[in-house]
């Protein structure tokens, strides 16, 4: 592998002036630095940039942990975070945990010890409380639950509000809130909370409530849920399903057994992913500001680490997206 | 931030010790281990990996260059490359190019500064000639077109063939080939090769061939392609998509359009992402063994930074799955 010395040989300068030029600390002519670009360029020598990280104590990384990358909700936001990463001149580290504690653990030990930027945690399974002391910890898409560790989150009551209020104002009147992790995190009980908001508002009973587990959610897989939720609730004529694919499981299962959506049956996703226009039945969804949110999180992970202070809590609104299911 | 010092005057031991454990050079009782460990907990300090990734002159990333992160068939792909390097205790570097060569050549570099054990690239727009002495490059899903840039591919003719051989024992006679990137690599033409050959063992006229954009690949949104196909060519009955998310543009088209699928006209994709089983009308597909390719990618990147040799070239077979597009 070529040294530094090889650099400054071909480019006719001493080690001395190569490195200089490195740091960008001390001038160095344009000329000089145009050769020594070309030797370096002929050499295929690359800067040591773990030195210079260690050097200024802190790398230029910025750890994601997802509980999935193939998961079109997580896929969105990784393009995303990379996309505002690289903007802030900053690279991605990027792991799944797959929803399991002791890999979120290790992951954020790993990224501590390579002393990224910052981690933005996606994948809820620790307990924040005890990383309260961290000072380089952002949470996306859920609440803190503490000041001392800043997060952004989208209004999850609101989207809940929005899908009831849509749905009866189409007429539905048996209402059904498929969540798909109520058990794990408190995203799917605020949606449920405003989807209850807006039939109290209309005197209409309370919407019944069925999850969908962690193990459809990481397959995108939903048949068991949807099949139960139908033999349960044979009446149902609306459904307000807690993430796109769920809502796109309901809509595959009415095409199977010949039910018709959105006449029979009316349905509101969340999120908005890309696979919402995408599906052969465009879905009415509830748009999560998923890119807005990222690039928010990767500024404030970087101004934190450039010592200023940044908000302890902010919240996105959402908004709803009719198509052809409703 | 907690120093070495401060972890050894807690754990009451010198520098030196903690400093031998964390190298893990020469042997510490476990006792004295135990006594470190809790001290480093309690203090919130954690070992500097960068350093020691610089004294091993290797860190244990591993970078992977795509075009995007939001494309189910990358997503699918960032899953398992992740998953594969996690289980090789390395981490994952995720670069997404956006199909821009200044960015792919960009992340390159950094990767290569950044002393990483390899690069990944399923992304295409430099000259892989130009790269031909690197030591770390791993190129998946495409050949190398070089001898010393070891690859891993699928076998795309026979994708093309199967398709072909399946629409035509299904009645079809008017075929269309709809490819996404016919002209920044050979990937769709090997498919459209293997298509028409089909075609010519039955002694049927050659099928057509259209291509839609890289812009409207990334958008994932084919709808311009798809209403020219259906202009230009009325008497289609048979389509082989180049990837599940154009097949599925073509569903969405037919809805729209009253155009009875399977009856009328069938459609068979490509790749098998999970999307073509989650969309309403599930995808006939030839699939694509991206989780066998993605540990194997990251096998041979961990066994050439290992010293090993490895070899240049393999081809994974690819199979048809049916379902209810044909």
């Amino acid at each position: 592998m070529p040294t530094l010395k090889d650099v400054a040989e071909r480019a006719g300068v001493t080690v001395t002036t190569v490195s200089r030029m490195l740091n960008g600390r001390v001038r160095v002519s344009s000329a000089t630095q145009e050769r020594i670009r070309q030797a370096m360029e002929e050499l295929g020598y690359y800067p040591n940039e773990m030195a210079r990280s260690l050097a200024r104590k802190n790398s230029s990384f910025i750890g994601l942990i997802v509980p999935s990358a193939q998961n079109y909700f997580f896929a969105d936001l990784i393009q995303h975070v990379e996309a505002a990463a690289e903007e802030q001149g900053c690279r991605l580290v990027l792991c799944v945990s797959n929803q399991d504690r002791k890999k979120e653990q290790a992951y954020y030990q790993m990224l501590m010890s390579n002393k990224v930027l910052g981690v933005i945690m996606a994948s809820y399974e620790l307990n924040f409380e005890e990383l309260r002391h961290s000072t380089r910890l952002f949470i996306a898409f859920e609440e803190s639950g503490s000041v001392e560790i800043p997060s952004a989150s989208t209004d999850d009551f609101l989207g809940g509000k929005l899908a009831g209020t849509h749905l009866l104002d189409k007429g539905c009147r048996h209402l059904v809130y498929l969540g798909a992790n109520a058990q794990k995190n408190s995203v799917s009980d605020r949606r449920y909370a405003g989807f209850c908001a807006a039939c109290a508002e209309r005197g209409i009973a309370q919407p019944l409530q069925m999850d969908a587990s962690w193990d459809e959610f990481i397959r995108m897989q939903y048949d068991a849920t949807v099949g139960e939720m139908f033999r349960k609730y044979p009446e149902t004529d609306g459904v307000f399903a807690s993430n796109d694919i769920l809502a796109a499981g309901v809509v595959q299962y009415c095409r199977r057994n010949r039910i018709d959506v959105p006449g029979r049956l009316k349905i509101v996703g969340y999120d908005d992913t890309s696979f919402a226009s995408i599906c052969s039945m465009p879905l009415t969804t509830i748009h999560q500001p998923v890119e807005e949110l990222a690039k928010y999180a990767v500024r404030c992970v970087v101004n934190r680490a450039n010592g200023n202070t940044i908000p302890s809590s902010t919240v996105f609104p959402v908004h709803l997206v009719e198509r052809e299911t409703t």
